[in-house]
């Protein structure tokens, strides 16, 4: 069985997102700043460019990746990454109603309208015994708080962005404790940090 | 010429005091979790009790810091640190207004009224050709905004704590960028990073 994980790049005042959605520029700089490079599925995505140590960590968890799990949010924001998500795995979305031009699940996506709990089975039984990455925000927040979160994976950038959208966001039930890092590698602009959720 | 550094033990979400001064307990956990005692200077303080790996990186730094400036809130709220600032080197407080019952400076504070530009030089001028250590929150982002700002370290904590104090406060002109991390030190439950300014 996998494991259900969540991780996304963040500021060093803790945002994933800017004000008003901006910052992604500053934020996703370590995707371009080195030399390794890592192709992306989907239309039109350029590769990665990343340093050699990213690039270990970064292949060899992606191999690991089952399915995912992303809010309605990220789908619209997107327009669904031109057909597939770009870690090329299939991707649950948690939404409270099915698009209209998606009358039927497919290979790409699944649509789950009946909860978190609901949207991480199924991925999970989508993943096999590969992991489930959760997307940041709102539905790791969910996950946190449900109990279902195994690790959490953070990708440290020096930017300060003053505002926006954190991690966890409004998380319920705060202060939580986190185990390690487990894991700290020193990229190219990036720190990458994984910590284990004490059960 | 020395630096000028601020510094702060974090939470993961970006906070260094919690909602209404909590979290204390949980973002000082590495303060008492090692087997290398650093004795710590002033009134009735037990030492530090931090991993090896933690000590031979503070150790360091400590020997090399000159002064420190710090607001009047902090001054209040710890009493004059009981008479002595912990880390053993003169204390800059920026202040509105001189408390009454320290009419003269001493070789333990020196009080300052007119402005964070002021109270850096006088700390640098206290610590001659050593470090200058501003507090991190409000100074910290006085000192950023105003350019005064060499390096930044900051100890991440697995914590998440929801809300509180950040470590630049209400910070004008961001994005803001920094380079680093130029050190990065793992040890017991806190992940030491230092971070430069760019110029």
């Amino acid at each position: 069985m996998g494991k259900v994980i969540t991780g996304a790049t963040m500021s060093l005042d803790g945002f994933i997102a800017g004000p008003e959605e901006s910052g992604f520029d500053l934020l996703f700089q370590w995707h371009g700043n080195g030399d390794v490079e890592i192709p992306l599925a989907g239309a039109d995505l350029p590769p990665l460019r990343i340093s050699a140590a990213s690039a270990e960590l970064i292949r060899h968890e992606w191999e690991g990746i089952g399915a995912l799990v992303v809010g309605r949010y990220l789908y619209d924001l997107t327009s669904a990454w031109g057909g597939r998500h770009p870690l090329d795995v299939p991707t649950v979305v948690l939404t409270h109603n099915r698009p209209a031009d998606r009358p039927e699940d497919d290979e790409n996506f699944v649509f789950v309208t009946d909860g978190i709990e609901a949207a991480v089975a199924k991925a999970k039984e989508l993943a096999g015994d590969r992991n489930v990455v959760v997307n940041g925000g709102q539905m790791a927040r969910q996950c946190l708080e449900a109990g279902l979160l195994d690790e959490v994976g953070v990708e440290l950038v020096p930017v300060v962005l003053g505002g926006g959208k954190t991690l966890f966001g409004e998380l319920a039930g705060a202060p939580v404790q986190f185990d390690g890092p487990v894991t700290v590698v020193q990229g190219s602009g990036v720190t990458h940090l994984r910590y284990r959720v004490r059960k």
